[in-house]
């Protein structure tokens, strides 16, 4: 891995996102702290992952404790309760990177792009936050349903918006470490362009008949591992 | 070529995005008149366009004589220019389509993602032309240093947003005839991502030194030719 093992809190770990970005994060060695309102529900659920995965990997609390207990606290919550929840764990990200896959989905036209007054909905919680934690934007675009089949590679990479160069540069480890190549994609406000991406992708998947569209960014020669026609 | 041979405007088709489009089109038949303000302009880069294709497929002429004269517009303006070329040209586009390339890129920071208070620049040009224009949002991403190498294939995909799915066809059968994949993504709001996308195509460049990153859409098993796994 490209990172040593973290102690990662998911909150809203539970859900679709979440459980596929904690196999995931189990799978590749990290310890991950599922978060949920119900610690039960989450307890739960950690089991049947550690059973998928073969190993404990993967324990339940509540989001507070998970938060409390992280190096590294993830965000996969619906947006009609992403503010709520970083609200209720804010003690608990202080000195913290937070990483906020939140897509601002408006039910029930989900494959409209419906982005918030202030432009992005991660850029508000780092407004929110202030400069005590390290907000960065990513996962937006990588399909649950793609995630949460561990048989595949997931076929997506990841934008990671921040205004933190060293923060972003954590998150590009991580999704390395799930098999997935992440990019510097400016800072937080250019998080409305993985955000808007979201609904676009359910448009695809809705029009051609898709589990799980995603993007690969192309034309990077460092990336490609291949010199520049014509460089 | 999926489409007959159509005449297609662009204005603003003496700069660099807009030259690009103007090639690749005419190499695939179609007959194109660059439009610009300044008349002889516009003829003269049409005549250095010829001689690069070997063929006179491309003309000059004024803005709005170019709009006047073709089946299809196309709009390859600079974000500052949109509004007042569409009113320029808005009694030529009665009837018609028009493919608007722009992004609202606010100088100096154009890795920054600024979508307009209204959040797209292309939805608040449908707006404004009401349904007697049927606007369609397309070919953001695609990098006009790509465009301009006619050796080399482009390697991006396009995301065609539109409120009119018959429009957002003939577009995506143009993109096909220069070599691109295109895809329906959406309504005209939609081509927020587009937009937002552009930005961080420029921020990837900058940290990359990639003379010109784009996107591929993954996991459409109809457009990849071959069967989902496991479907």
């Amino acid at each position: 891995m490209t990172s040593r093992p973290l102690t990662i809190a998911i909150l809203g770990g539970t859900g679709q996102e979440g459980s596929g970005l904690a196999l995931r994060l189990g799978k590749a060695g990290h310890r991950v702290v599922l978060g949920s309102r119900d610690a039960a529900r989450a307890a739960a659920a950690a089991g049947e992952m550690n059973g998928a995965l073969g190993r404990d990997a993967v324990s339940g609390a509540t989001n507070m404790a998970a938060a409390g207990a992280a190096d590294i606290v993830m965000l996969t919550v619906p947006y009609a309760a992403q503010h709520a929840t970083v609200e209720e764990v804010r003690e608990a990200l202080r000195g913290k990177i937070l990483i906020d896959t939140t897509v601002p989905l408006v039910p029930p036209k989900v494959a409209r792009v419906q982005l918030p007054p202030e432009g992005s909905a991660v850029a508000v919680i780092q407004a929110l936050l202030g400069a005590e934690v390290r907000v960065v934007s990513a996962f937006q675009n990588v399909s649950a349903h793609r995630l949460r089949d561990l048989e595949q590679e997931v076929d997506c990479d990841v934008l990671v918006c921040g205004d933190d160069a060293a923060a972003r540069e954590i998150v590009i480890g991580l999704a390395a470490d799930i098999g997935l190549s992440a990019y510097h994609a400016g800072p937080i406000c250019n998080s409305a362009a993985a955000e808007a991406l979201t609904s676009v992708l359910i448009a695809i998947n809705m029009r051609y008949k898709s589990p799980g569209a995603g993007i690969r960014i192309t034309g990077v020669p460092e990336r490609e591992g291949k010199p520049e026609p014509g460089a």
